[in-house]
């Protein structure tokens, strides 16, 4: 006997978590497009706001992702497992902190311009968060739409290779075309946050795919 | 009914956890201690020995923290959730890994001076270890001290604000007079690496801050 | 009474998670034979074929760690307690995923030449993943053969130590005599990646005595 059939006996209609799963979701989703934004805006005063905007976005979800703990705490049986729901919450709490942190390293590092990769990097991360977030409103209804939850995770999968090949290709050319060591110093640090976004957005797409083994 | 009155039936008077939490906790509070004067003093010889000093800790941490997991594996309920005594061992042990981590970088790259705001960054690593310490010697008293290990969480969220603004000053400063390229490297290296120990602290806060929510 | 002597009554004699992690074990020797050979080797082509391989390997692990964690998903017990084959699995598949990091960025940075410590390095790693491996497959025999699985483990952490003493040489010859900073930035970056390899398999090191210390 499945130890989640065993369990299943025993679980209430509380699906409070998914709402909060979807919040935390669609703050990752306009976080992404605050930083996409920020990577081809030319204006100085438009991006600095928007690097404020994006902090306050993080702040948002660190605020959800707790209030999920807590409740997680206060509930014995939920939806999905409550570890499911605990790893969900957390790794798109993680992408919601590296693209905080890609943008507040922009400010910081006022590079002189971007290479021109990383505005196709910027656009994956977007795509992937709206992946992610698409995902995250079709977990109520995991059973009927597992194959719309399957395509999702799918192209998660399929973002994370091509973001491979750009990524590889904006280091090849940052290390042949930049001239000046504190650029490419900057630069290197902002293409690699870039990639740990794009790797965080995979892991979630994986940890929605556990998700759909074990229940749908 | 909550989970945690549920478990509560069964609890016995196990509190051998919290001296050990505690013991953990006085490590971190020496080592940062010891980066604080490794950082400010001018004796070549006295950070060497410092830089010693600060692994010593860092192993015996490893210790405390071994014995910690070994008794949770061998006891079935304890004075708060398996889970949170965990979190907590493991997150003061972080802190106590990348104090180590700085010191050792001090060690190995021999900068020829600390910018002018690394100072300010291991002040702020000493007084939130101290806020630790002191959350971790009232958890045995919880729910008379709730108000005080409140007001340590506040504080270590405060001191890690602080050092956000002031990590922010010291790269700036860094990529603006620095002129040595490898210099630059193995400062920015450095200040890295101190923010990621207030970090951690930040995070234990929230270990912390979780603990309080759920048992206080 | 000790909580896995409690369970112990109910352990079925379901030991398929044993081979499934063998088999990740055999997939992390591989990929550190692989890449002693690219950091030994003069051959262009055969290196760039060796990073093809490892990342091959790297998408195999990933592949075997999936199938336990489902596995574990549908079971209720297991030989030990799920949460430790978890960690092994997870724990393995970092360091064959660390290895993959190195491989790619040498592919990808391709510096004129490694320093002379990354072949010591290369070799550690190679050593600690054969440690593993063996440990691996005493596990199924955990009670007879506890004393070899303790010398393994105890081997991987005098690697461990080995390797720091390596790394901090590494680092402070290429301070000290890389005249090229482009060059100085890759190859710091790849001598920090081998080291996080040997951390990682000193973290398997420390997973498996945790196993020995419970089971044994």
């Amino acid at each position: 006997m499945k130890i989640n059939t065993l369990l299943s006996m025993f679980a209430p209609k509380d699906v409070k978590f998914l709402p909060m799963l979807a919040e935390t979701a669609s703050i990752l989703a306009q976080s992404s497009i605050y930083l996409q934004e920020l990577f081809t805006s030319e204006d100085k005063e438009r991006r600095d706001e928007l690097c404020r905007l994006i902090k306050a976005e993080e702040v948002k979800g660190d605020i959800v992702t707790g209030s999920i703990i807590r409740e997680l705490n206060n509930t014995f049986i939920t939806p999905f497992d409550r570890e499911d729901v605990h790893a969900l919450a957390d790794i798109m709490d993680d992408v919601i902190d590296v693209i905080n942190r890609c943008a507040q390293k922009v400010l910081l590092y006022q590079p002189h311009a971007f290479p021109m990769h990383t505005a196709s990097l910027v656009e994956i991360i977007k795509k992937g968060s709206d992946e992610i977030l698409n995902a995250a409103n079709e977990l109520s209804n995991m059973k009927k739409t597992d194959f719309r939850l399957r395509a999702h995770c799918k192209e998660i999968k399929r973002l994370e290779e091509e973001a491979d090949a750009v990524y590889e290709e904006a280091i090849m050319c940052l290390f042949k075309e930049e001239k000046s060591t504190v650029e490419l110093i900057k630069l290197k640090e902002i293409i690699q946050e870039l990639e740990k976004a794009v790797n965080k957005i995979n892991s979630t797409g994986k940890v929605i795919t556990t998700i759909l083994v074990k229940y749908a």
